[in-house]
């Protein structure tokens, strides 16, 4: 099966592409640029473009069985600055990407969606995939289109999607720039001896997952011919306190945030049921959040 | 107060200028065209300019006190042939126009949304404005993402939205080209002695409710400083089938539909539940589809 995955030199796309070769695909990668920590990978076809270029998307479906379209070209933290350039950058261009592959007869596409953001403030936790979707950042506004459009395009054209709701994942490889992931910003700041800031009191509750055990769904799911959407996360919520104690026991040092008035876009608590997951990919996460940051950090400090 | 009224010389927009006018506000009319069934209205502004174009809708926005969004791109039949072109044209041209009134201080904004087409299929009539969003066509989708926008910018911008959601709106000035409304198509085709298809069986239900209560409906809720959405309708259903027969006391001849293989795409019932709207408002819609019917077909043989 030859699998191209767009956002393929990404954070989450290199451990995707890490599986699927475990899993024994062929894989072509587009991205905008080459991956940030690693050389190129043996047996990997990188092609370099932008996925706002039709032309260039079209030109690298060419062969392929299946897509995992994992590019986004805006963060949950930035994409309210600009809303209608996170419409054109990822709306429009996944339209393009499913017209796409209807036209050239590739229907299998696995789209990276968002546990964090698409059901807004939750009626209940953990969230089951069937609660209302009621997105309050422009983030997961428009990750909520595509599911409806990727749902669309199964009903009336020749397209066999899978969506794939991921709550926060961390681990190695995550940027270190401040926007993405408060375990790789708040590790990365600990390493420079810089003070960690909290929105709010550090009662807000996340579902972390590790990246190489998201990857792993995404790599099973892509296999299957099963459509709609399923969450991906621990399944367990840590408090942003949790988060910093682990933190200290990870790196053996005492710390001391600093916590800034809380922002009114916060989610309270964001947990996802994992049933689904479980059920149809025989999935689940068992990395134990403390493994996986000792894990990242060590990854880190190597760097 | 002055009212910018965009989409203010289509079918719907019209009446809402009417009712607008007899509530006392100063109107001003943004739109692609002039009104095609009478002349421009006394005391009325009119701003001819694409919606699309930026600049155009900046400059209409000046010395207004609220906004009237009833322009859209596309019409419900049409959208899914290019759901590119329909997200460019209502969904990116609806976030330009929020954030040049941002910019300009202009709060107040009712859209026009689709209570045909934002809830897909729905698990219960009527329909509650609670129902979970699960569109299944391009037009809805749309409508779903930026009522989402509308409360984002309330919450995060100087914006205070109302989203009115319409069932499906019939009465004068209608469109005849088929595309837009099965009552004025019909009749249409009647007048002409064409035959009438009917997709499917004719026991599709749809809520029916006159141009005119809608535009009330509209110019009441502008005038509050109420937020959300109201759904729009008769709160009553009517099958295909019971539309015809209508058709037939009305025009007084007896009718033989063509009725052709149903379509994928289309919802079995949809009946809008209205105790928001009459709760909040003191609006609901009293006038009785077959007299509705027969004031159409009475305007409609005088044009």
């Amino acid at each position: 099966m030859k699998t191209l995955v767009i956002g393929g030199c990404g954070f989450i796309g290199s451990h995707v592409v890490d599986r699927l070769l475990v899993h024994g695909h062929s894989v072509k990668v587009f991205d905008r640029q080459m991956e940030r920590f690693r050389p190129p990978l043996d047996g990997v076809e990188y092609v370099i473009g932008d996925f706002g270029d039709q032309m260039a998307v079209i030109d690298a479906l060419a062969g392929v069985d299946a897509v995992m379209h994992l590019a986004s070209t805006t963060f949950p933290s930035t994409a309210d600055l600009n809303p209608a350039l996170d419409v054109q950058g990822n709306l429009v261009g996944t339209l393009s990407l499913l017209d796409a592959m209807d036209r050239l007869g590739v229907a299998r596409i696995l789209f990276l969606s968002s546990g964090g953001t698409v059901y807004g403030r939750p009626d209940q936790v953990p969230i089951p995939e069937t609660h209302p979707l009621r997105p309050i950042n422009s983030y997961g506004i428009v990750k909520v289109a595509i599911e409806h459009y990727l749902e669309m395009y199964r009903r009336t054209r020749k397209i066999s999607p899978v969506a794939i709701r991921a709550s926060n994942p961390y681990g190695p490889r995550q940027g270190h720039t401040g926007v993405q992931g408060v375990i790789s910003t708040f590790l990365t700041r600990l390493r420079r001896g810089e003070t960690l800031e909290i929105w709010g009191d550090g009662s807000v509750v996340r579902d972390y997952v590790h990246v190489a055990e998201l990857a792993d769904l995404c790599a099973r799911a892509i296999a299957t011919d099963r459509t709609g959407a399923y969450n991906a996360g621990s399944g367990q919520g840590t408090s942003l306190r949790e988060v910093v104690e682990i933190l200290e026991t990870v790196t053996g040092r005492a710390i001391a945030p600093i916590y800034k008035p809380g922002r009114a876009i916060d989610v309270r608590e964001s947990v996802l049921d994992i049933a689904r997951a479980q059920a149809d990919f025989g999935w689940r996460s068992t990395i134990p959040l403390v493994e996986g940051v000792a894990a990242t950090y060590d990854w880190m400090c190597r760097e």
